[in-house]
């Protein structure tokens, strides 16, 4: 069956598992100090025009984020998130584990403003009782974020002024990053975020690799001994250059890598299935920027799309409608969409 | 200059501090394990009719809190609590220090209700992505609440029956336990609290003592090692029979005790200026039922009370009303409050 | 440059890659509810005898190990292991960072006895001063150890004795398990360390995967929120049937499957390499009984080996002899070892 | 019965429960922000000579230890302390709890030397694998001991020397600190200490007070968010006060003041019973320097000194000799040790 529930239910771009066989008879030094990572960490800085930043692969999202909290935040400081934000719902309270509180915002579309940054921050900072208070000291964003939106420049940039004013670090969770910059709606580059950023990560499971992440940070304190926050965590993968190999799989070449390429396509198939939905009458939940589709989908569109797809059925929102999530990714053909298409159409 | 701010700017009841002269010269054994702490929860076991429940002493709520909860909680689990509650807002992220998440409700004048909580914990419990999620393993209620209002035995039995079927703990809070039994609105007792809560505190710092606070639970898993938790946390206070001394002092007499005299008559005095506002039309803020009265005070009444007290501006509502606290206590006497009267009639 | 230093160094075994091309076109279910985690699960299940025992597949030993120690351990409590076990010098503090200690036993040969746990456990456990101590709550072993040898069934059967004695949690640390099984030193199968141990893994890494670990459990108490604490640490992986499909390939077929016959090859190629050293007069550090040869090697023979080889030069013990880890692998091949031999004998 | 079995068995000097009561109708700012912590501070500036030394207010020394850990450590750093420290053996793991490793090293009568930090701080920060590794980022000593004994000046200098060069902090837990600065053995005074340590407390509990100990530090990062660490610790007493009062009582005039004159008295009188013990043959233990006597008592000695006082025996070292401990403190009088001499000497 057909799965467009997700965008980790594939293995990996052929691409990826030819480079694995090809080297599968070498012998390599551990932990990321291999010749695979260091060309992969070169292939970045080209990418984002900034040869010091430091980089480390890792193998998923989750650890990730709480890896990064934890070299970000002192005991007693504390992360700002949206409500839908991952850390704050889908990580069985990872961030809480490693002692810091997450700031809860709400969000329209998935996404929070830099007023309400502002507000937050301010608050506590210049609390007179702010030694009885969490202190905050990260802002954790997404993007594309959860409901498939994106920040633009300007509100990132307007984030990134607030961050700078009340000394946040600005941490961007970019598990789908490469379906945010194959958007037509993207008007960033990954050298606009590494400017803005502190920190972020380029996704590798969801966007072509078998498994993998790769983490940026410019910030000195961030970078100083990111390596035994992972090795702590259980994140310096014994075969470190299984990541690099991956990366440099798919991002040498730059904007013309394999990375850009395959998952601009994913978010043509998007669009595809988007404007079809329209032309049917079904009615968005919230507004596609990227791979992910959310629409309020009537019970009989429902039940015809589960008769040969496993989609995302979030809940019923009523007797009738509920809210449905169709993902496309960099494994989704033109053969799949066009059949989903016709199923639409039919209802 | 006299002090309506808070319930905890004087020393201790005069008997306590007799007490303590009293035994001065007289040697104990260490970390709770004396007469003294033995008396006091005899005191307790009897006043609450429940000979079995393990009784503790410790030094403050903050610390109190934090350990219960770890004590409670398993690593994944969290606990559920209203956005006003103490370990919400005020505790500089101790829940979360022991790698706890926080569930924060809505509340009403700082109350939450079972349909809450039931809400919040079947969420979390029965979602398909449970494994995905902290699930929530205890409720946090403080009684009187941080505005001063009480839950009924009606709503508090709402609360432990869907707690009981949800396996929730019941913790409750009772920093100012002292004034909300004295209230006149209180329709439960101690050993009520008992029955409804697996673990709960009888507050002292704000209710007479010098410091401390006692720690009651009849849940045996959280009974079973409790003094280790103590310990690892800088709890076990060396001269532990301080805190049964005074524990003793309060409660010795029961019902008829010097604890339960003195906390009465604090709530009838915030009751004497409670109405002096009301005549003089000054807005209540929320309806007090203990000890602490909160305004929408013109700024005139603000400057006039500033002149001849400290008290505790929350923070200016508008450009002329702000929210004031005003808080008797045990220390506050019939002439203090004659001429706080005066000062509110003059306005 | 072939490297003898460590047995990571290579991806995996050419059916793995081969598996993980077939199912490649294929889409499945997240987080390990998949069928190849089911089917791997099967393969264990049978060869342990045990169908109650729960199976998770996580990526690798660090997070493994942190994640059961937070599964076994109350706040306060506390795990016994050797001084050369990797939990107590080689992941980073883990185990702290969870907050349990290690209690460091001197080990010979990198094990320790039943005596040395039992006189652990119960000096902390039956103190006087027990509540002001950390409480030991698990043991953890290494199969085969840091040092490559082996504990007998009956040195495992007497520590088992004293951790149900004192209620400890036998946990092993299986990472070179393979080697284990496959010397002929072993009188262990792993149906024998199932009955004996509460939980273990099963190495897949360091034995023939290209990365995996396989975690089983018997006892009821760790079972329960298992998959909370992987998701919680970063370890439920997104595409986990990666996991499942390669133990699948590995374990289908019991103890005649490519796991035990792959690993016990490389201990036959130690062996091939321990008997060229004792032949030309090289002194064992360890009697090694597995894949890893430690040897005190003159400063002659550690550069000849260093002109071909990446060896592992653990220290200079002085001016003339150094201590040298030379270890094999599913990978290492006869022309190799012929090679390295002829080195060995040359000097 | 008269407790000779530690320090903390008595409640507080009387001029400190006067300073109590002449206070107790005073109402105060809470949380540390009150005149009596600010004249209590002044105190210590003076004595130390050292007018920007943060100082703080605690109420005991195991939370006390395990906040500086917390605000110096970052979550990947550890502490180096003797075997026989507080940290390592009696705070029921609390150091691990809030994420850190006690590097343990064997201990001469309590003390560890300049070369054992050395190498133990070299052994780990110059590591090849240093990323695998817990680092070591401070020291933790006691002045005086666990046995009572003392650091020369020249010894914390030598310590102090290497902790400059490693980059650890140096912390000294100076629970007893009265009875090492009453000591005809120390030549140290609380300047040299603040010089030389990057952080310590000078204790009350058991050195005249009721309860509390006054932390002082020198170092900018340790100052910067300590009262957030407090808080998040539950040790920021509400009645803050309190321990200023008592520390102002005790220290009001230097080195004249009460906490050095009660202090030194009481070490007089563990020399007196030492001599006594001396003369009747009884080994000791270790040689006592402060308020602690260590002896290898006989069974008789032992029997006949717990029919009138409670003692602690640590242990039977074999059939007929038991390490017993003999506590002096600022509440022994002349008459006990006349007394306690007489009975020694009847053996």
């Amino acid at each position: 069956m057909i799965k467009f529930d997700n965008d980790y239910n594939h293995g990996a771009h052929p691409a990826i598992l030819k480079a694995l066989e090809d080297t599968n008879d070498n012998c390599y030094t551990g932990y990321g100090l291999d010749e695979w990572c260091e060309k992969a960490a070169d292939d970045i800085h080209k990418l984002i025009k900034c040869p010091d930043a430091h980089v480390h692969f890792l193998v998923g999202g989750t650890q990730m984020n709480a890896i990064a909290m934890e070299a970000m935040l002192h005991a007693f400081q504390s992360v700002i998130s949206a409500d839908t934000g991952h850390i704050a719902v889908h990580e069985s309270g990872a961030i809480e584990n490693t002692g810091h509180k997450v700031h809860v915002m709400p969000s329209v579309d998935g996404k929070i403003t830099a007023e309400q940054v502002r507000e937050n921050a301010s608050y506590y900072i210049e609390n007179d009782l702010k030694e009885h208070m969490t202190q905050p000291r990260a802002v954790y964003l997404s993007y594309p974020t959860e409901f498939g939106t994106l920040y633009s420049k300007k509100e990132l940039e307007d984030i990134a002024a607030v961050c700078k004013e009340y000394k946040l670090f600005l941490y961007i969770d970019g598990a789908r990053m490469g379906y945010g910059l194959g958007s037509k709606d993207c008007d960033l580059t990954l050298a606009d975020i590494t400017e803005l950023a502190d920190a972020y990560y380029i996704g590798g499971t969801k966007c072509g690799a078998l498994f993998g992440e790769a983490f940026v940070t410019t910030h000195p304190m961030i970078q100083e001994n990111f390596r035994n926050y992972m090795k702590m965590n259980g994140a310096l993968l014994a075969k470190g250059w299984l990541l690099g190999l991956q990366f440099h799989t798919l991002l040498e070449g730059g904007e013309n890598s394999l990375y850009f390429t395959i998952n601009a396509a994913a978010v043509k198939q998007a669009e595809r299935i988007q404007a079809a939905l329209r032309e049917a009458g079904v009615e968005e939940y919230i507004k596609s920027q990227s791979n992910q589709v959310f629409i309020r989908a009537e019970r009989k569109l429902v039940e015809a799309l589960q008769k040969e797809y496993v989609i995302e059925l979030d809940h019923w929102l009523d007797d009738d409608y509920a809210l449905v999530r169709l993902c496309t990714s960099w494994s989704t053909d033109d053969k799949d969409v066009d059949r989903i298409i016709e199923v639409i159409k039919s209802c």
